[in-house]
């Protein structure tokens, strides 16, 4: 693969999966979207259909990793680290485009929902926003980056770094199963599930972000957009997702290199 | 493949396509039926299954297009714009004839919600009938065609136009994954969840018809049918469905061209 | 395929089949179980996986019919009739099997529910069972055999027949796509999710029989079993899920003979 | 495959199987979870694909049995108990590993639920534990173990065989239909949708462990733990889902190499 290849791809898959994944979360949380209140298995499947439409769209070009922990897993699998700043570059512009794409899909929406007084929402962590000025900021920020329902940044780090142990190693294992074809629509479908899995099972405490281009370029974004009573985009916490996969992903392809090769 | 294959194939798919993601509408949406306030998960995943189970049936009769943007995407992609005519007429008759089945199997249901008073129903567009004479008639529509949350023109079209580019760039990549085998049962199922995906992700603001004929179709015959209190069939934004998923189909070509090609 | 296979592999297949699928109406109704409420969309997929996992395990006895409708759409579909009463047989008495493990499977359940005063039921069907003496024997009966929402013969008998058409050319089409090679896990899966699509998007107003050993064994099952306050088995309605779904097994095989043959 | 191959394959897939598992659990059932009251297709799915990811994840180190009843019903087929003993070894040394990985990646969700006193929670079980003195114990202990809805020991046990008799029977079958290629992504796939079908349709008595390490693994767990107020670890229905499932898979066995063999 050569290296315009792959940034085109990575850039171009994690666009997809970004808008496809913020865009569950908006078409979940927002007021006057038809899916609002669809609840966290409509999130679940929405994002692991994400990963399943942008892997399958974007192998052929770049592999389909679209994240960068899965980009060090396999470094570390293949002792090859070359290419990993082309990835990492495609990753994150690519999820920056992605959630401007979502803003603009639901641009309505976002505006109706964060002008909206009657809106009794909850905000998802004490303190963050001024609940006053901007009582749906809030939600609106999950939208685009995950937070913790529980701040404790141990634990939160520690839910990140299990459920990225897991998806790594889902992904390192394929080739063991498929004769080392690669990635085809069995690759992208079982990714998928396995995507939906970590939702449903290890989603609860922090949001699994298990990338740090999901989490990062989007929060960038959010920071960026002209959004009215967005309210702030928690930076504080923004070193968790992006340190979390990481270090998932150092243990996960470590555990590969000692049990499967 | 023959003028008459494509056309039977179009009109027997487009016709179980309507069927069945109009069925899922009706079921979730109608009085007395079992799976009333089923929610949007149903419907995304009513409407993926009835995309994976229409191009399934009728896959090796015209390759299962059933959506204008996809032929049109198609066309671009191969330059060959000979058989469009064929599938675009067929698609059309499948849709309204599909929509007409829906009539059939929901009748009891259509005419004890349309003539039930005590059913509180929000209307999802303002102004667009009178709620005194025909308080139901809105979300009745909505079995039919699809109509926008906020009506915001250039968004329902911009909305429109991002998931069908989505899905035609799905469709056109398919073959670089399965080594040009064309869509069989993998091909499929991965349609269905792409099409999941698009529902659960960008259909909040308008109801993702990413299809002209899924739209246009149906919508004729709601005009046509003898449904009490039916109210108007919001013909002023029935272009919206058209012309953006067309856009669409000529973005997402443009781009498998450059990209991919 | 010996006679005796056959009739073992859809004894066998049809007892699982309606296991699973009377099951998941067990689970999702009856009092004291932990899926109660679980809603419309459980019962589409508990259906669905039921078909996937009784056609998967049995696939090499019988060729999984497991549904006489299947059965005769075949027969008209390969002019060969030889085996249909041994492909009948096998499925009735196994769908009486299934219904009968449900009961045992859930017999607590059935007991509290029926002799519980305090379940505010609403009963499916107006002057079926004497309303004070058995306030839940209408969802109970449910769990045995469909039942129409609305009592209109022509209308539900229409909704059987094209549920049954859509499954029929579903199941003959697979050949066209898997090359001829009947069965596999590929073919089980999108058997699985063509079931879920019926049931989603045409279970709403019949609770989707399509197939007459699936309604009629269950029924015969709930007329035996010494349920307290069962009330009556609905035995007006028992045509209608036989009569529609072999009606609609002849349409779909004419259909499948001029279009696809 | 070698003994150790066999143990770290099973206690790996163990392991993830109940993380995974047990994480949906908790997931649903505790406070300050963002998938809480997601309800029973949550669970049945994240089991479901708990039982994929980690299939898939280690079939080429030990076949992925994760379960002693698959693990005694594969033994009965080829009469080969050699193996047996690493098998059992493995698997519920991975499912007290898993449990107390829930435990890590929900701990601040696990003192919030069981320290809070405005959680109205309805006990599994009358007279389980002291509801004074932990109003959420019950639930808490259904993350970790199983627990039955009414508590009637024969149909408990009646309960747990029939759904591991359909497991067993769907496991031991997949060779037939896969030309004995044994377990890849589709066999995955399908064993992912079979245990989706039995949480379904029969999970609803007694919540389907049919599988006694992920019944006793983590009840183990449970009560070396130290969670506040988490009550009792209900040792006197542990026997259950040990020898129902155990049952189930000789029943399976034994139907499998009379029918199938």
């Amino acid at each position: 693969m050569s290296s315009s290849d792959i940034f085109i791809g990575e850039t171009l898959g994690t666009a997809v999966l970004i808008l496809l994944g913020g865009g569950v979360c908006a078409a979940v949380t927002l007021k006057s979207s038809k899916a609002q209140g669809a609840g966290w298995l409509a999130i679940a499947f929405g994002w692991g259909f994400a990963v399943m439409t942008a892997v399958y769209m974007t192998a052929s070009l770049s592999g389909a990793h679209l994240n960068p922990a899965v980009t060090v897993a396999i470094a570390i699998k293949d002792s090859d680290w070359s290419n990993v700043p082309v990835y990492l570059a495609g990753q994150l512009l690519g999820a920056m485009i992605g959630a401007a794409l979502v803003w603009v899909a639901y641009y309505g929406q976002f505006r109706a929902h964060l002008t909206d007084d009657s809106i009794v929402s909850v905000p998802r962590e004490e303190g963050m926003v001024d609940q006053h000025a901007a009582p749906n900021a809030g939600p609106v920020l999950g939208i685009f980056s995950t937070g913790p329902e529980i701040r404790v940044p141990w634990q939160n780090l520690a839910t990140e770094i299990i459920g990225t142990v897991v998806l790594v190693l889902a992904v390192l294992t394929q080739g063991l199963n498929d004769d080392g074809k690669g990635l085809g629509p069995l690759g992208a479908l079982i990714t998928a599930f396995v995507v939906v899995s970590i939702g449903l099972s290890l989603g609860g405490p922090t949001g699994y972000a298990i990338n740090p281009a999901r989490d990062l370029g989007p929060r960038i974004v959010h920071a960026l957009l002209p959004l009215p009573n967005k309210g702030g985009s928690d930076w504080g916490y923004a070193w968790v997702p992006v340190v979390g996969p990481l270090v998932g992903a150092v243990i996960g392809g470590g555990i590969y290199n000692i049990v499967f090769a």
